[in-house]
């Protein structure tokens, strides 16, 4: 394609009137005039921007107070947060708070809610203030996203995140006791009865220690079915069971859907059961865990499952979660394995749900499997044999739909509303474009490096809407301003709304290493604009019982616990001083009895560590133990009015 | 102006043509044809874009791979970060942290180095893991930024950090014992002498505890300058010194530069010293601090400070910080008061440094002192009088230029290099751009909504760019996607380098609330790429002493204590099996062999709470004890390589 500057010149002289914008400058009579004032023309040349450059910024602009089309949930990865990314602007909207302490949200930087969460994400006996976020899970309803709640993983310690979209805040966290690390998490059932969380790097089950000599007696997979109570909007663990699986290390997961209702299926690798050992001379991990060219695809019936964990006898607990041993699992016919090449990262059900698209990251194909024939096999009991374990092992020729070579390191895929996938491929760095039926190749696109994961809009539903597809690139490397050795990951917008696929913008991530992302359309989400009622506990999501109300603010000492009942409101708190002993217990209920939409206030405390944010209606307890003597101001930390700095107090401590 | 829609109407049988773009079709033979293909023209009516939407999108769009011209540092408000973003794009390339732990780049969760840090930053006894900050300065010589280092306040906790612009990283924070709060800080001197950090909220200076009742006796303001060792790029704490000042609450600094070299402006509100007690009856804060017409503006002369500061006598230590008595400040002509209206916030020093702009939120206009005629009468002696604690008053008609009405809730002033000014309004929710010689406004410009600082190219400098300002709106109400009661801010982008300002584009901070920021031209910065050596310990910024070396690994048991010499390289950890006792100590170093670009390895411990991120080159160590049984995997967090998720290993902690 001839570029914006060749064709500027030749048609310089026609091109230039009809160009003309920016200045109010009418170009009704100049048709076939030279360009005059603001140009986008001159103002393109002067950027090195060519046409395609030029319709790309065209797609993607929005103007002052556009809405966005699509709301992008990403994976902070090791920030341990969740990106709202607006779609097609590629704007950051919002950072949600989910494992890691965030003071802009007054998450976890003091609020008792917090500190109670905190508590319950601890692990090991360890405080744990950051996570590794992986995959984000809208909620779905019949198999489509329905913008009530998003869950989100934690690897490193395998957790799991509960976040309430009216508000976008974390609710709750539920740790993995039996897990070393999880990966394939979180994944959601088609009307979110479970959220899938699989472990990865294997640790002993059934013991607390064991050496990596007995890895393959001691050492076991689990993946743990998370129920949903949609009412409450928490997991309930208590009505939660896990399965026990073989010690190979689990990676992605998805939900069968539709036909595949019922099952869900995760891939693994590490079947060799390496344990590395480079020190010791012995090959390190990546060699020892891609030395056979297949790994085995888990196909797993959880809703037979969850049949099963209710009986008596069929489960066992282990650090106060069920587990359904492998040997009950196999009998009950809850678990299958079908091998699948090499060293795989993706496991995605088709929209339909009758196929499962595989990419072995070290093999050029993806594997189609048919689900017609994964289940025809496993009810006429069609075995190619057992694993190690006596898991059934499926014939892998029997139950594909065929394979397609795609090109270098595939390792996810995306699919559209008109029959493609899409399929990230890592090592060539490159989104492919393929047919579902007959299985063929259509394109490839250039990425700018080293893709991940990919996105589409609405892709993880029965009816992904095709138009757009983030490619979630793991390295920039040239791409943007050098700011210094650690390098933002780039997002970018692939347009597949065309014939062709077309690159429309880049997006640095300097703020974690985003993992996957879902594309939920904008107007399922329904989210508050103000909490509904004044005096709202978010962690109760309903109106709080001790909380601070207008016109009955006080301070009441209760022997050495002194209780404030502070309102906020432009510009002030009420009260402005609270004198307290050295060594008192101070309890602070806060309530922001403003109705107005961004009326935001903070509650930050000099030198105490503490910082509330209180949305519109919000209210608070932060307690703390007054335990150094002085004059600490407290202040507003979110800019609400023009005496905004006057909306201050001080916390006086008097000596002992 | 006619919207695109309109005009497009009547143009398009000439306009089509040539406006088609990306899919490759020729135009050249197609001059007044009809449109088809992919066309600008029915994509913006699409969209809903006007001509200035295209020609504002066009402005701001980077094609892959292409830089920006300019890049802005902005404090993350309450976030304790700091945000780096492109400009024109708009694109966050980086969060630095600074006073907030975050686990994308390791900062704060487990290295050692930043233990050593966060011990500094401790305040009151307490573990200050947030901060609020409000304004990046970066570091200057001869009055034009250098693109060496960043400075950044806390307000919260009143503390500086010195952010070294070569691996973008926080080496130091101080803190400053004799404050409640900041807030006019971190600005410079001219060569980066002296970083400048005003008081905001008064506490007791020479008690450690005082009532209330005795505000005006006990409670002080007082200005830090920190000393800046360049050469050793930390602020030299022993050489720095304070300034007594009366309990007014303290807000911007700004320093002279050419002929008011040497001098520093400080404004301040509530001279009125009150101390609110809205619950005992009084007026609140936000009536009590806002009952004068007039507040003072500080001259403070802090070259001659510096002499006295240096000489026998003519300082108390309190809490370790050296202060320039105010009796001895007065007598030595250190410190001079001239009044301004009213509850000011801009002090902004013209790029000439001959004038001082101040804006005062509750006053219409903006008042331009004269450097010439403040000079004179401190020179001379005219004074009007004193303070109640003592200070020479000059004569406000005497010392000023003149003032300009510009509108409601003027608050902050910048410069173009064409002898305009530009001064956010937040109550009018414009920007106004006005003439400093002869003073007259010039234009306003709508923005969306309630702006707090604006910041322009090259702004603080003795020659800014003009071109480009940034709009730093505190509210964003309607002007994105709801995500829920918590809003973003809104940056917008403003193109100044025309006849008349031009909005170019919204960017939403989802992410802290911006106070201030910087915007330094693209090319004066040079980070690296990759640290220059292999063992580069970033506390130090030369090569570590005890580091890790490639083909030296290896585990050393000293006593209970079990050193690690750990290399990461793609796509394996060397050792991969630590195996220890539970209590050991465990001090692992570890360093990146890498020298490729962008090749960071993450090092994450399960359920320990520890991640690190090594950039190429960059050697670490972590060290923790043991507490808890089990096998713990550890691995890359930090996505490397196609064997990425096999980059792993296990601590095994065998019990006791």
């Amino acid at each position: 394609m001839m570029n914006f500057m060749a064709n500027f010149k030749r048609n310089v002289a026609i091109a230039g009137a009809v160009l003309l914008a920016g200045l109010g400058l009418s170009i009704v009579a100049q048709s076939c005039a030279r360009p005059r004032g603001t140009d986008i023309g001159s103002i393109a040349r002067e950027r090195g921007l060519t046409d395609q450059d030029i319709v790309a910024a065209v797609k993607t602009y929005q103007p002052t107070g556009k809405y966005d089309e699509y709301l992008m949930f990403a994976s902070g990865g090791h920030s341990g947060q969740v990106l709202v990314i607006g779609i097609p602007s590629m704007r950051l909207l919002k950072v949600i708070a989910a494992f890691t302490p965030e003071p802009w949200q007054g998450y976890a930087t003091g609020a008792d809610e917090h500190k109670r969460l905190m508590q319950q994400a601890r692990m090991a006996g360890h405080d744990i203030t950051w996570g590794d976020n992986h995959h984000p899970a809208l909620s779905e309803t019949d198999g489509e996203y329905d913008g009530q709640f998003l869950f989100i993983n934690d690897k490193a310690n395998p957790r799991i995140a509960v976040i309430d979209l009216r508000d976008f805040e974390t609710k709750q966290i539920v740790t993995s006791p039996i897990m070393g690390t999880n990966h394939g998490g979180a994944f959601v059932t088609p009307n979110t009865e479970y959220v899938i969380e699989p472990s990865q790097y294997s640790v002993p089950l059934w013991k607390d220690y064991a050496d990596l000599d007995s890895y393959e007696e001691d050492y076991r997979g689990v993946v743990t079915f998370w129920k949903f109570d949609r009412q409450r909007g928490r997991i309930d663990p208590a009505q939660s069971f896990a399965i026990e699986l073989p010690p190979y290390w689990h990676d992605l997961s998805d939900a069968g859907k539709g036909p595949s209702f019922g099952w869900a299926f995760l891939n693994s690798f590490n079947t060799e059961m390496a344990t590395g050992g480079i020190e010791a001379g012995n090959p390190p991990f990546e060699a020892g865990a891609s030395r056979n060219d297949m790994d085995y695809l888990h196909i797993i019936n959880w809703q037979r499952a969850a049949e099963v964990a209710a009986q008596p006898g069929k489960t066992r607990t282990v650090k106060g979660q069920r587990v359904i041993p492998m040997d009950v699992a196999i009998a009950e016919g809850l678990v299958y394995l079908v091998p699948e090449p090499k060293s795989p990262h993706g496991a995605d059900v088709t929209p339909d749900g009758s196929r499962i698209v595989v990419s072995g990251k070290l093999d050029p194909h993806v594997t189609v499997y048919s689900w017609n024939k994964i289940k025809q096999a496993i009810d006429q009991k069609q075995f190619a044999g057992t694993d190690k374990y006596g898991i059934p092992i499926l014939d892998f020729a029997s139950v594909i739909d065929g394979q397609l070579e795609l090109g270098l390191g595939p390792l996810h895929t995306q699919f559209d509303d008109k029959g493609f996938a899409y399929t990230s491929l890592f090592l060539e760095t490159k989104v492919a474009k393929w047919r579902l039926q007959p299985l063929e190749l259509v394109e490839k696109i250039d990425v700018h490096y080293n893709v991940g994961h990919i996105a589409a809009a609405e892709g993880d539903t029965r009816s992904p809407d095709g138009k757009y597809l983030v490619s979630l690139n793991k390295w920039s490397i040239d791409r943007f301003n050098n700011v210094g050795p650690l390098l933002p990951q780039n997002f970018q917008l692939i347009d597949i709304g065309g014939e062709r696929m077309q690159l429309l913008y880049d997006m640095p991530i300097g703020i974690g290493e985003p993992h996957y992302a879902q594309i939920i359309k904008a107007d399922k989400l329904k989210p508050f604009e103000v909490y509904p009622e004044i005096g709202w506990d978010p962690g109760a999501m309903a109106v709080g019982r001790d909380v601070a109300v207008a016109g009955r603010e006080r301070i009441e000492r209760r022997g050495n616990e002194v209780h404030v009942y502070m309102t906020a409101i432009r510009s002030h708190f009420n009260p402005e001083r609270i004198k307290v002993r050295q060594g008192d217990r101070v309890v602070i209920h806060i309530t922001n009895i403003e109705r107005a939409r961004d009326a935001t206030h903070g509650f930050g405390i000099a030198q105490y560590n503490i910082n509330l944010s209180l949305e519109p209606g919000e209210s608070q307890t932060v307690s703390f133990v007054a335990d150094k003597a002085g004059v600490f101001p407290f202040y507003c930390t979110e800019f609400c009015s023009a005496l905004h700095l006057e909306m201050t107090g001080y916390l006086l401590v008097e000596p002992r």
